[in-house]
């Protein structure tokens, strides 16, 4: 098969042994490398095809891989799978101003997407830290989340065509430009978060948005989570849902990362009640600035929060975004950390925070639990390590956490997918009815169970 | 069966002959009655479980109906189907306006759900003319469209949360409050739009958005395609995405229905070039309404338009709106029509209506085509009526106008599905690997074609 695989491809498209680079076996999950059976790097959606009919001929399982920054093991091979990186498949193949979409292939970054359609006078909004490394294709895969779900959607919701290659190697093209289309079954929605596991996405359409003059920022504080949740609320109407992100930090991660990082400037002083970043986009900067201005001094007067600071400059604005995106540096503050992607209904979060923070500190004294997240979507991540162990409670803490999550019903995964780590909490997510269903799909999709095997679906309990 | 079913849910929600009232028999398609086997109304998901429960066991086909307002035979029976109406399945359950979300039956008319909205202070911003009559289950199984997808998106980017009944009879319920929930396929997306060939909604959570202080509305001319295009981008940018509705009228359609309904006024004299009815949402209306205001003068000076109106008052912009509206009364100025709901990449649409206006009078010399629709969406609808012919060449006429649609890559559906009526022409939008994967879906999850057997999916072509 390898060298059948050579032929088509060519041998620079086929490594296989130490050719194989590290980053190709595992992504940023940090899970175990994996040396997949040999990597595949075709450079066209015909060159993708042959590669999955040869493998469906010889019943080879593939993994699919974008960037490699997901931090699940979605992409991380199975033992003896094919590793297929998209790699090589890229570039923007058109930027359409005058009907607002821009196609490209699956392996062209994220930034690059970005960036032309910034160059055509438009905005791509979907926006995630990795974005110098993440692909379109793994964005679409994965569903992608970021900053400004609040007010431009998912990837999914980003979303107008796409093209995809199956299991069989039939290239399955949904290139649709259009915004309004009721024929049938909407089948990009099939590979839009499912993580490679029923077809490739080779291509996609994808929409965009008109580009706001300029970003408002404020730092704020609330007193409870209820003054957080009207603050919001009242954002969205006054401001006329140009509201783009409502970030919310714990004082647990606020007063940890201002402490621990000297690099970050304190907008607000330490106090209680809990942080909010706000953003909202302008289309005239001077009117937009002074109507945002005027919410924020009302919300005051009203109690919905109790002090404010707005950003005077694209730099003081870069600053706020620094505490809240102070991500990265945690594992350096903290050392090995167990991070979650857990979402609720917006209004039961303030509830769920100090329910986990309580129980974590209960049972482990000492524990450092850091909550914030994307309170607008419903969204929270929380960083959690215990100081002086050598080895992680892990298991015990995922346990709980989703616990938790069940508890409320709430989602094991907000944007990062499921992949191998989350594979044993789905359940705390979905029914019985929903994972029968979803394999129901898999196996009609993808009945060889050749994508991206191990992914996503939990194995079926006995006798199913 | 009948006698099983009448044991179940009662001798009243099985009803069979003559006491099946003929509006079961088809929907607002207008194509001939079928009565179907039996109508059976159950009042809760369970009874709608039970009902498939034994269709199943008996291999009995069942037609799912809603409001009975499609207008593509989608609700209509089958020959010997049995109709499974969901209008006991009514009320509101829930409306959380901290969450911005909003739980209902499935048959509980649009206009109830808008009213729970609206009595909670927010907005549920799917609106199509129908309101009084369609029902939630049918907008979703439908993915309904409507004015002010521009803003706020389709019925499915509508709705977070389902519960469908299955074939089998299984319930399958998603009933999910959250915004962001990567936890592997997203089941909704297979029922909404598949117009309940694939599952029979019962139950879901719908997104709601925060009520405008008010709506600006224009009533603009351009001189060309180009300038309307032109003034839709500049709309979006300069009002911050406000833009709710771009709505755009040829001169065949304004003249002659400002010409023929007296009923309606003029806001601009007739004259060269297109007219577009453009909305906005207000935050905050002296504002908002100055800044309106300001984009339509730059506008014209920069001859993107050339001559405006704006409503002064609530009823000068239902004024407006009544002249884009008209459509109930073409049957009564032009006899039997033949209507068209279709869609384009959105700059292709100056050049089709040109060819479609064309090549209808050049084959039809006399013949009315009046085109309108949702521009900012990229969808148009078409009226046709041929005068003085006893019997319109209807099929000559969708021929030809299919015939555009897939020589532009454009849509035969915008927003109001395929049904029946549609059916033959599928394979002019949708490519051989499409249909044939929505088989394999379609196969997969209702394995015994039991589910509104004969609509959307035309039968296979020989030898697949």
């Amino acid at each position: 098969m390898i060298d059948e695989l050579r032929a088509v491809l060519g041998d620079a498209a086929v490594l296989t042994g130490a050719e194989i680079p590290r980053k190709n076996c595992s992504d940023w999950s940090k899970l175990p490398d994996i040396e997949p059976l040999a990597l595949v790097r075709p450079a066209t959606t015909e060159e993708v095809a042959h590669v999955l009919r040869l493998c469906n001929r010889y019943g080879q399982a593939v993994t699919p891989q974008g960037g490699l920054t997901g931090l699940v093991g979605g992409a991380r091979p199975s033992p003896s799978t094919l590793a297929l990186s998209l790699e090589r498949l890229t570039g923007v193949e058109q930027v359409d101003a005058r009907t607002a979409t821009l196609t490209a292939r699956a392996g062209t970054t994220l930034e690059t997407v970005q960036r032309a359609a910034d160059d055509a006078g438009l905005l791509f909004a979907l926006d995630i830290g990795s974005r110098g490394s993440c692909t379109l294709g793994g964005n679409l895969a994965t569903n992608a989340g970021g900053n400004r779900v609040l007010r431009y959607g998912m990837a999914r919701d980003l979303t107008l065509g796409l093209e995809v290659v199956l299991a069989d190697g039939t290239i399955l093209s949904s290139m649709n430009t259009m915004v309004k289309n009721n024929t049938g079954l909407d089948l990009k929605q099939l590979f839009i978060g499912t993580e490679g596991t029923l077809g490739v996405i080779t291509r996609a359409v994808v929409r965009l948005h008109s580009k706001p003059a300029g970003m408002l920022n404020a730092f704020c504080r609330c007193a409870d989570f209820s003054a957080v949740l009207a603050l919001l609320a009242s954002a969205q109407t006054q401001l006329a849902d140009t509201v783009s992100s409502f970030e919310v930090m714990w004082p647990s991660f606020y007063d940890l990362v201002i402490t621990r990082l000297p690099q970050l400037r304190r907008p607000l002083a330490s106090g209680p009640g809990l942080y909010c970043l706000l953003e909202a986009t302008a289309a005239d900067l001077a009117a937009d600035g002074a109507r945002f201005e005027a919410f924020l001094s009302q919300s005051l007067e009203r109690g919905m929060l109790t002090d404010a600071v707005i950003a005077q400059s694209q730099r003081e604005a870069g600053e706020f975004w620094a505490i809240r995106g102070a991500g990265s540096e945690y594992p350096r503050i903290l050392g090995e950390i167990n991070s979650f992607d857990i979402s609720f209904r917006r209004d039961d979060i303030g509830r769920v925070v100090n329910r986990l923070e309580s129980e974590l500190a209960a049972r482990w004294p000492g524990i450092h639990a850091l909550t914030y997240g994307h309170v607008g979507d419903g969204n929270i991540h929380l960083i959690v390590n215990l100081p002086g162990v050598t080895t992680q409670p892990k298991e015990e803490i995922s346990d709980l956490v989703y616990g938790v999550v069940r508890e409320f019903q709430g989602s094991i995964s907000g944007e990062h997918g499921i992949g191998t780590r989350k594979l044993n909490y789905l359940s705390n997510s979905r029914s019985a009815e929903e994972l029968a269903f979803m394999r129901r799909v898999k196996r009609a999709v993808d009945p060889g169970n050749l994508l991206n095997p191990g992914k996503v679906l939990p194995a079926p309990e006995t006798g199913e």
